[in-house]
C-alpha cells in the first residue's frame, strides 16, 4: 500500500493526509456512547413489546397475540431492512474501486442513523410529556430504517468523495434534519406521505446534491482511472437494484393503515415499478448506438416508479394510475441519467457519483405533486365516506379539511421538503481532520480500506496495465540503479 | 466495443444486422401503452384492497384487519417475487459473457409479463359479468409472478441465443398460453396445482423446448468460446439457486388453503428439496474423475425436489413421502444433465441452454402424476372427511367426486400441460426485425449491452490470455535489456 | 485439473489421495435413506398442519385461521432460513480460491443436518409416548435449521482443511451433540435461550474448535497461497455479513413467546447489532496504519451483538441495555480477530479457518452469562407478576423458581454448553478414507471441484501471476520447437 501512496504522490504531488486512525475511532465511540446514555435516560418498550402486554391486551379486549402491531407490520419491516442494508449497499458497489466503500460505508451510516434517528423522531413525535419517555416499537424501527434511507441516498451523490467520518457527519445532520421537516410536513402541515416520496426522497436527494455542491472537486478527473465500472461490480450493483425494485412494495406500505391501506399501496407499487422497468429499457436503448441498453439506467431508472408511489400509492389512484406514474418516471429519470446528470456537473458544478437527482430528487418531487394532485381527486363516491377519512385521517383537529385542501397541503409538504440547510455544513465538512481523499484518488478503496494482496491487479482495467507495467519498469530499473550503488 | 464486432466480422465474416434500436423501444412503449389503456377498462381494487374494506369489514362480521387475505399471503408473496427475479435471474448469470443478459432481459420479461398475466388471468377466471371489471389482490398478485415464470422457464432454454424484442415475444405468448392452459387444468379439469408443477414447470418446459427447437442453431459452435462459466460467474449463479431452493416453500404455500393448507405444503417442500441436494451431490460426485462436483448440477438438480412437490405439497403426502419424491427428482434430474441434454442437442436439434430440460419440465411431468397419485390414494381416514372436502375442494358441482376420480383428472391434468401451440411461433420468431445475434456471437453480451471498457478483459477468455501473455513478455523482455545497460 | 494436480505433485511431493467418488456418493444416498426409513416410522404432521385442523380449531375454539402458529411463525422462518443458507453459506466465499467449497459444502451439511435435526430433536423433546410419533410444524423447522447452525459454525472453523464426507460426519455428531445439550440445558435445567447464545453459538464454536484441533495440520503454510481474499471474493462475503446482520432480529425472536416476547426480542437484537457495528469499525481502525479498516472484522464482528444477544434479548434488558451489550462485543471480537486468533494458532495449536472463536464461541459464552444476569435482576416491578411468569415460563415444577435461582441456572447452562464430546472424532475424522487434501492444497477448489476453463487465472494472485508468464513461455517455446520440426 505504502509504495502505492508514493507512487501517487510522485505523480501528483503531495498527498493528502486521509490518515483516520483517531478520527474514525473518536467519533465512533464518542457518538455510540452518546446513544446508550441517551438511550438509558429517553427509550422504553412500548405496551406492545412490553412483558405489560398480556395485561394491556386483558384491559383493551385484544382477542389474540397476533393482533400485537409486530404481525401487522415485522415482514414488511425485514424487507425495508434488507432494502437499507442490501439495496442501498450493493446498488453503490458499482465502482470498480470503490465497492468496500460503497457496501462498508452504506453499513455504517445506516448502523448509526438508525440510533440516533430513534432519538430524534421520538423527541419530534412521540415523547411522552408525562414520563418524559420515548416508547418504540416495530413501526419506530421501520420510521428509523426511513429516516436513514434519507442519509444515504445523500451518501450516493457523495460516493468516493468523501472519508467515512464525513460520513457520519452527513448522516448526523442528515437525520436531524429529516426529523425536523418530518415533524413540519406530517404533523404542521397534516400531510399523509407513507412511503416518503417528500419525506424521504425529494429530501434525500436534494440534502446530498446540497452537499456534493459544497464539496465540488474542480479537479475530481484526476480520479477518472477509478470512475467506473467493470463488469462484475456492475453485476453486484443488480443486486442491490432488485431488492430495491422488489421490496419497495414493502417500503412503501410498511406503515400504511392496517388492511385495506397496506394491500392496496403493495398493489399500486408494484404496478408503478413494472411499468416503469419498460420506459427505462425503451429510452436507454433508443440512446445508444445499436440500442445497447446501458447498465447505469437499468440500475437505477427502473427504480423511479417506486420512488414517485412514495405518496400516492396509499390512495385510490387505480392500478391504470400506478402504470401512468410508472411510465412518466421511468422516461424522466432515464433523460435524467443522459442529460442532466452531465449538464449538473458542466455547468452547475455538481458532482453526483450516482445520479441521485435522476432516482430520487426528481422523482421524490414529482411524486409529492402527484399525491397532491390524487388527494384533491379523491370523492367520497370513490372512497366511501369512512374510507376517506380514514384514508387522509381526517380526524381531532383535522376533522373539517376537504380532499382539495388537504391537497393544496400535500403540495406544500413537497415544497417544504426541498428545504434545507446546508450553510453550516460546509465549514464542518470542509475541516481537515474529516481527512477526505485527494482529488486524485477519490473513487478507490486503497485509501480507507485494507486491501487484498491482489488489489493492483484486479479489476484490471487497460490504461491501469499500462501504467502498471510502465510502474514495473520503474520498480525494476530502480532495484537496478540500486544495485549499482 | 466497434474493434471487437469488427475482429468478430473478420473472424466469421460479415456480421449480422443485430440492432434493435428502434424495435425494442417500438416494442416496450406500444405495449406498455396498451397495458395502461386495459388497465384503465378493466382492472380495479378487489374489496379488500379498496377503501371499501371498512364496510366490507362491517357487513361480513370480520373481527380484525388482520383478517385480511393482505396478512395470510403478501410474506408468501415477496418470497415469490425474490425467487422471479433474483432466483431466476441470477441464476442465468452462470455464462462468463451473458450475465448481464441474463439478469436483465429476465428482468425486463418478468415486468413485461405480469403485467398481462394480471389480464389474461383476470379475463380468464375473475371477470365480473356485471360490471365487466377484474378486481385484484394480493393472491392475484402471486398469480402473475407464477405466470411470468412459465416464460422465465422457457427463457431459460434460449438464454444467448435470442433479441431481447424476441424474448418479450416469448413472454407475450408464453403468458397467453399459459392462462388458457391454466383455465383448462384449474377450471375445466378442476385439478388441484398450488405449486404449479404442471401448470408452470412441465408448461414453461415444454414450450422452451419448442422455442428452441423453432430456433435451431446448426453453427452454434462458433459462440463456443462464450458458452461456459467463470470462476465468479458460476458463484453469482448459486446466488439465484439459493433464493430459489430457500423460498420454494413459500412458492409451493404462497395460494394454499389459508392454515393448515399453507402449513404442511411449506413442510413438505421443504423436506423434498433437502433430499434432493443429498442425491444430486452423490450422483454429481459418481460422474467425475475423482469425486469432483459439478456446478452445473449443484446449482440446478438441487432445486428438483421444489419442482416434483409442486401439486403433491398441499396433500396428506407425509414428510416421508416428500424425502422420497426429493430423493427421485434428484437423481433424475442430475442424470438429465450428464446424459439427456447432450442427447437432445445431439439428436434432437434442441439447444437447451439453462438445461429446462432437466430441472422444470421433466420434474415438472413426474410432479403433476405424483400429484394424481397422491391424490387418488386419498382416504377419509386420512384426512378427515371435512379436510378431504377442503383440500380437494369438493364442492359445488364437484362435490361429489372420489379421491379415485380426482386423480384421473390429476393425471389428465398434466397430459394437457404438456401440450403446447408452436406452429404460430415460428414465423414470428424467424422475423429478421427481431434482430437475433449472429451464430458466431451468442451468449456475447457485447451485442446488446454498453459493457465497461474492460469488457475484453474481464472475465477473461482465450484471446485475452495470448494478449496476457504478449504483455507479460513485453515485462520480461523490458526488465531484461534493463538489467542488460 | 489432471496437469493441475500432477504440477502441485512435482512441486510438494506425492499427491495425499483426494479421491470420494466412493466415499462421497456412499454417505449421500446410505444417510438419505436412513432419513426416510426414520421419518416413516417416526415423523407425521402436527396438528396445526394436518387436515385435521379444521376439527382442532373448532374443539378449541380457535376463531380464525390466523391464530395457526404458521402465521406467527413463519416470516421469521423464511430469515433464519436465509441466514443459514445464504449468510452462512457466502459468509464463508471469502477465501480466494475456496467460494465453492464454502457455498456448497455449507448446502450440503444444512441439507443434511435439518432432517437429522427433526428427528434427533423429536426424539428429546416432542415425541408422543403413546402414538410413537414425532408430530411437526413450522416451530420444528426453525429449531431444525438452528440445530444446523451449530454444525456450520463449526464447519467455519474447519473451512479449507476438510473433505466434504468429512464435513458430513462434522454435521452428523454436531447434530447429535447439540440435540443432547439442548435438552440438558432447556429441559433439565429449564433455561431459557430463544436466540441460542448458549446452545448454538458458544456450542457450535467451541465444537469446531475441538474438531480443528484433533486436525491440527503443523504444514499448513504450503497452502498459504490459496490462504486468502481477493477483491470479488470479499464482497460475496458481505452478501453472508449483511444477511445475517439483517435477520438476526428474526433468528433471536424465531420461537420467543407470541406477541411481545417475539416484538422486544426483534428490537434488542436491532440495536445490539447496531451498536457492535460503530465499536467493530472503531478497533478496526484503530488497529491498522492509516487507519485502514480491515474486511475481516466488518464480515465477522459487526455480528457479534446479534450473537451475544440470543438469550438476554427477550427479557426486559433494556434498550439502552442492548446496546451496551453490542458495545463491548464489538469491541472484544475484533480484539480476538487482532490477537486471539493468531495466538490460538501459535501456542494452542488451532487453526480456525473464520475466527469462529471470535464470532460464536466468546460471544456466546458472553452471551449465556449476560442472560444469566439479567434473568436474576428480573423483578416483578419490572415484568410484572404475569409478566415475569411467562417470559420466564416459571410454570409446572418450575412454579416455585426465582428470578434469582433462575440466574444461576442460566449460568451453570452456559457452562454445560462448552462442555463437549470430542475423544471419540479423533479416530473418525482421521481416518484415511476421509479423503481429506493435503497440506499443500488446502483452502482450494481445485481438489473437490470441477472448476471452469480459466480456474488458473480468476483470481490472479502475485507468485501464481510469475508461475503463468513461467508456463505460458513454456508454452510458446514448446510451439515454437513445434514449428521447428
Amino acid at each position: 500500500m505504502g509504495n502505492c501512496c508514493d507512487r501517487a504522490a510522485s505523480f501528483f504531488g503531495p498527498q493528502k493526509n486521509t490518515n483516520v486512525r483517531v478520527g474514525l475511532p473518536a467519533v465512533c465511540f464518542v457518538w455510540q456512547i452518546a446513544m446508550v446514555v441517551l438511550f438509558g435516560v429517553f427509550i422504553r418498550y412500548d405496551e406492545e413489546s412490553d412483558t405489560h402486554w398480556v395485561e394491556f391486551r386483558r384491559e383493551n379486549n385484544i382477542t389474540s397475540d397476533i393482533e400485537n402491531d409486530f404481525y401487522f407490520r415485522y415482514p414488511s419491516f425485514q424487507d425495508v431492512h434488507v432494502m437499507i442494508f442490501v439495496g442501498f449497499g450493493f446498488l453503490m458497489t458499482f465502482l470498480k474501486r470503490y465497492s468496500y466503500g460503497g457496501v462498508g460505508f452504506n453499513f455504517l451510516i445506516a448502523a448509526f442513523g438508525l440510533q440516533w434517528a430513534l432519538l430524534m423522531q421520538g423527541w419530534f413525535h412521540s415523547l411522552n410529556p408525562e414520563t418524559g419517555k420515548i416508547t418504540i416499537g416495530v413501526e419506530s424501527l421501520i420510521n428509523a430504517d426511513f429516516c436513514c434511507a434519507g442519509s444515504l441516498i445523500a451518501f450516493g451523490a457523495l460516493l468516493g468523495k468523501v472519508s467515512p467520518v464525513q460520513t457520519l457527519v452527513v448522516a448526523l445532520f442528515g437525520v436531524t434534519l429529516f426529523a425536523v421537516e418530518e415533524y413540519i410536513i406530517l404533523d404542521l402541515l397534516h400531510c399523509r406521505d407513507a412511503g416518503g416520496s417528500m419525506v424521504i426522497h425529494c429530501f434525500g436527494g436534494y440534502y446530498g446534491l446540497a452537499i456534493s455542491w459544497v464539496l465540488y472537486r474542480p479537479n475530481l478527473h484526476l480520479s477518472k482511472r477509478f470512475h467506473g465500472a467493470v463488469y462484475h461490480s456492475d453485476l453486484f450493483a443488480m443486486i442491490g437494484t432488485l431488492y430495491l425494485w422488489m421490496y419497495w412494495p414493502s417500503f412503501n406500505s410498511a406503515i400504511t393503515d392496517h388492511g385495506d391501506g397496506q394491500h392496496r399501496t403493495a398493489i399500486n407499487t408494484y404496478l408503478a415499478l413494472a411499468s416503469s422497468v419498460l420506459t427505462t429499457v425503451a429510452i436507454s436503448s433508443m440512446s445508444k448506438k445499436g440500442g445497447k441498453l446501458d447498465m447505469v439506467h437499468i440500475q437505477n431508472a427502473t427504480l423511479a416508479g417506486g420512488v414517485a408511489m412514495g405518496t400516492a400509492a396509499e390512495f385510490m389512484i387505480q392500478p391504470y394510475g400506478a402504470l401512468i406514474v410508472g411510465f412518466c418516471v421511468g422516461i424522466i429519470s432515464t433523460f435524467g441519467y443522459l442529460f442532466v446528470t452531465p449538464f449538473l456537473e458542466k455547468y452547475l458544478k455538481l458532482q453526483d457519483t450516482c445520479g441521485v437527482h435522476n432516482l430520487h430528487a426528481v422523482p421524490g418531487m414529482l411524486g409529492g405533486f402527484i399525491g397532491a394532485i390524487t388527494a384533491a381527486a379523491a370523492t367520497e363516491a370513490v372512497y366511501g365516506a369512512e374510507g376517506l377519512r380514514n384514508t387522509f385521517d381526517f380526524e381531532g383537529e383535522f376533522e373539517n379539511r376537504t380532499p382539495g385542501t388537504q391537497g393544496g397541503f400535500q403540495a406544500a409538504g413537497t415544497c417544504v421538503s426541498i428545504w434545507k440547510t446546508t450553510a453550516l455544513l460546509r465549514f464542518i465538512l470542509r475541516f481537515p481532520i474529516w481527512a477526505d481523499p485527494g482529488d486524485d484518488n477519490c473513487f478507490d478503496d486503497e485509501v480507507y480500506w485494507e486491501l487484498p494482496e491482489d488489489e493492483e491487479i484486479v479489476p484490471p482495467v487497460l490504461e491501469y496495465n499500462n501504467h502498471m507495467i510502465h510502474k514495473h519498469q520503474e520498480i525494476s530499473e530502480s532495484n537496478f540503479s540500486v544495485d549499482q550503488s
